[in-house]
């Protein structure tokens, strides 16, 4: 059986579990890709932070030269994160005659178009699955299980940090910041958590879904985020009486050929499926013309998940080397890239204020509502003790444009504070 | 663009649907394959039944020889049920040099083997994605994101009819015969309901699954098979109100390398992902060493969704024939088939027994148990008011050999019968 040998790069928590799945399911992956992996080094950035690693015959260096300028190595693994160098060693082995498996999302999201463009130039495989997430084999399953269909939405609970949080906070009765911590010992979150609970990680998975649903090419400034950071134990508690979860979602959506993509907090109705997903999970919805509503549900993060992703692209590549049909693009579809105006964008809306409770305050809001055109589904008003009220709303169905206005004029008011404002998901 | 030209056999719900699709997603398929789809006959049992159906240039013909002895057609899709002739066709069609992609789940699970054998010897493709939980692309996911891992367990909701069932004995208190006869007038359960509610449709697609996940090959006899014809409104109640909800699930597990596979009523509990499917969704939950639990739902049946993952089929066809790598089997996963003893495979049970609701009936159940060594963790009795009882215990784990132990003592008892018994499945 011919060898096909790998490199590593990288050797933290998903370097580590790929090392371990490499030489644990050697067999089974022989069996179905017809050919034997080895793997002949891992390259990490510090010697001495790994000297307590046992590798056996594995080569550890700090040299990635080693990796690039030994021919035999067919495939290069980056599970070493950041944008530098990261691109610059995934270009090297691209042009080196190396295939290259990624998990790096920062890194696809943001010049996936031009590694991409050089894999094809170059005629080398460049597989991501792990870059979205974790152990959810989603993008393959696009790739292949849509081609045929007509994608409209595309959405879920991307970041398994911020799931976690709020699970906490529902579960619990916690504060963010109670969760947050809670989170950071159990590893959960890092010690600088800003890119998941400011929402920045999951919209980068949201770029690299909608480039595999739609086609099209975004750049962060197309995605509007919103984080975790500002939902109160209140909303949480008043969501939850109504009958809905909060959850941070990403949604790409097509409108009319214009394609909206966003990432915030999101009031998901008990009943639908993205509501029952737990702590550090992660779940995708895909709704096509002709298939419906699709989920794939599965760990979103850990070691082994996301090594797991990582090898399905190696074992990828491996039948592609023994069927002599590398070369092709991750994802072949594109479309012109069209944005939606925030007119296209309908949800009915979660509107939290803070008001002085004093006579005629209500009627202002809802002078204000109705020059946007915006009607009231439910309404709540809870005394707060100070002098002051909390008004909650559930609006029926308003655009984004709407949403600006309401947002705008309840700026300009006295004794009238926004408190929070966030999309409603209903029954699937 | 070279085309390529497809005979599609049969045009009940699925084929209505696999014709639909290829004319509208004509242009996304091509941009992806390289290639033009083209339909150019469908071959009907009944020309007069469809008289009605415009299908434009494209031919209509009740003679299958005009689809085997077009040397110009490369794909054959079978979609018109049953063994024969569709066994035949496929077989001939292969043999003639033809592609083939089927529906067929009975015919897959039943001479899936000897299928693929001759796909294998006459180098051609045959995919069945659709055979499977309907618009879920779950064999081809198992097959491209598990082959480096060590799959445990499939398991999940893999019959529309029986869920939709239960989802209205639950939800609005229907008797098993009222909720069939709804499905029935909503064209969800058919006229002859047998293969859907005595699980006989849920045992093929657990026999392909299995197939898929562990290698092994079944036949219908090593599958435990248990309907939901049996099930009352009080299981139901009983099972809610401890936290549970009824569904019919396939369970396919390796113990120690041995294969256990069963359809029946499972107790899930409430926090359980599998819990939330409702009406005529499937969901199909894999379990991994290095993944660990991931789901994958949607729609279990319907024209579009079913349509859809043969239109995935066909759409891999084409881009195996522009790459020139047709001939490689579906799934290549083999290993030994070892089956499980009744003492492998273990879970909680829900019991239900009825009893004359006399002195010593309590203690000669508690004795029957002890001897079975089986412990209960909950116990909930109610008089029926006719002199009976109707006792509800919830054991801890026991295995197959302990519940035939205790099913067959509690058959000798006088004025005890057993009403139901059914495994339980707590978190995920």
């Amino acid at each position: 059986m011919e060898t096909i040998k790998i490199g590593v790069v990288g050797l933290g928590t998903v370097g580590t579990g790929v090392v371990k799945m490499l030489q644990a399911h050697q067999e089974k992956i022989s069996e179905i890709t017809g050919r034997k992996l080895e793997l002949a080094c891992v390259v990490v950035h510090n010697l001495k932070k790994h000297e307590q690693v046992d590798l056996g015959d594995v080569q550890m260096t700090d040299q990635i030269a080693t990796l690039l300028d030994d021919p035999s190595i067919q495939i290069m693994v980056e599970v070493m994160g950041s944008i530098h160098p990261a691109k610059e060693y995934i270009t090297q082995a691209l042009k080196a005659g190396k295939h290259v498996v990624t998990a790096n999302k920062d890194l696809i999201a943001q010049y996936g178009r031009e590694l991409v463009q050089i894999a094809r130039e170059n005629h080398r495989d460049l597989f991501y699955e792990a870059s979205v997430a974790g152990g959810i084999p989603i993008l393959r399953t696009i790739d292949n299980s849509f081609a045929a269909d007509r994608i409209q939405r595309v959405m879920g609970i991307v970041n398994g940090t911020t799931n976690y949080i709020m699970t906490q906070m529902l579960t619990k009765h916690w504060s963010y910041d109670q969760a947050l911590s809670s989170a950071q010992d159990l590893g959960f979150a890092e010690s600088d958590p800003t890119n998941d609970v400011e929402g920045l990680d999951a919209a980068f998975k949201m770029i690299i879904l909608t480039q595999f649903a739609f086609g099209m090419s975004l750049s962060l400034d197309h995605v509007q985020v919103q984080g975790i950071t500002k939902i109160s134990p209140e909303d949480i508690a008043e969501a939850h009486q109504l009958g809905y979860t909060i959850k941070l979602l990403g949604i790409a959506e097509e409108i009319d050929d214009r394609i909206a993509v966003s990432v915030g907090p999101v009031l998901v109705s008990d009943q639908h499926p993205l509501a029952t997903v737990q702590n550090e999970n992660n779940a995708v919805m895909v709704t096509g013309t002709a298939v419906g509503n699709t989920m794939f549900y599965g760990p979103g993060a850990g070691e082994l998940p996301t090594a797991n992703s990582v090898l399905s692209d190696i074992t990828t590549v491996a039948k592609n080397i023994a069927l002599n049909t590398t070369g092709n693009t991750f994802n072949s579809y594109r479309q012109e890239t069209v944005l939606a105006t925030p007119e296209d964008v309908v949800y009915p809306h979660f509107i939290a204020l803070r008001m002085r409770d004093v006579p005629g305050m209500m009627m202002k809001l809802t002078a204000i509502m109705t020059r946007a055109e915006v009607s009231f589904s439910r309404i709540i008003q809870n005394q707060l003790g100070d002098g002051n009220a909390r008004v909650v709303i559930i609006t029926h169905a308003m655009n984004d444009q709407q949403l600006a206005d309401i947002t705008r004029e309840i700026g300009e008011q006295e004794n009238m504070q926004l408190l929070a404002s966030y999309k409603v998901l209903k029954n699937a």
